[in-house]
């Protein structure tokens, strides 16, 4: 089993705020930017798009091999309207990171 | 192989904002209540913990059964004086989600 993450140097979280009444158009622009552009560009190994149970947020938590393959695929023009149209209904809170740690269950756990 | 997501139906997402000189014992912080503790909980599936490269965030990415666990374990009393130190050197933005959708490489990538 291949863990992404040991190839992946850099994780990218852009947390989305939006009004309740356009998060799922807010998930289909993400969704049109990543469907076949993003996910094509060298150096992306996984992405994974998630709507909040309150309706306010559209969070997609990224694996990139290095920054800077993911600042290429930024200057790519293809992904670019639909992350503009994006930017048109929600604001938007980038982060990139590196992991410091993952913690599993530990063996005892009270299940 | 088995894809933990399938038996996670909620995504915790937690962004805390610090100052540069303060994300080192955040991180800590973090770490002390999640490790022998939160890791323990009925339904945790797993966490992810990261720290920006800008010095200013510290995310949490987390997966657990299902919410009722993950309220379940707020509750108890034992990770609460780490989470309580965090909280007084940092602000805190939390999330809870379900996935939408993974995304992988297409097998075309321009590597």
């Amino acid at each position: 089993m291949t863990d992404s993450a040991d190839r992946a140097a850099l994780t990218v979280i852009n947390v989305f705020t939006v009004d309740p009444s356009n998060q799922d158009r807010l998930i289909d622009l993400l969704t049109r930017a990543t469907d076949g552009l993003v996910d094509r560009a060298a150096g992306f190994v996984s992405a994974t798009l998630h709507r909040s149970l309150d309706g306010t947020k559209v969070t997609m938590y990224a694996r990139w091999r290095s920054l800077e393959d993911y600042e290429a695929m930024r200057r790519d023009p293809g992904p670019r309207p639909f992350l503009e149209q994006a930017l048109a209904i929600a604001t938007f809170d980038p982060g990139m990171y590196e992991v410091v740690r993952t913690f599993l269950p530990k063996a005892d756990a009270a299940e």
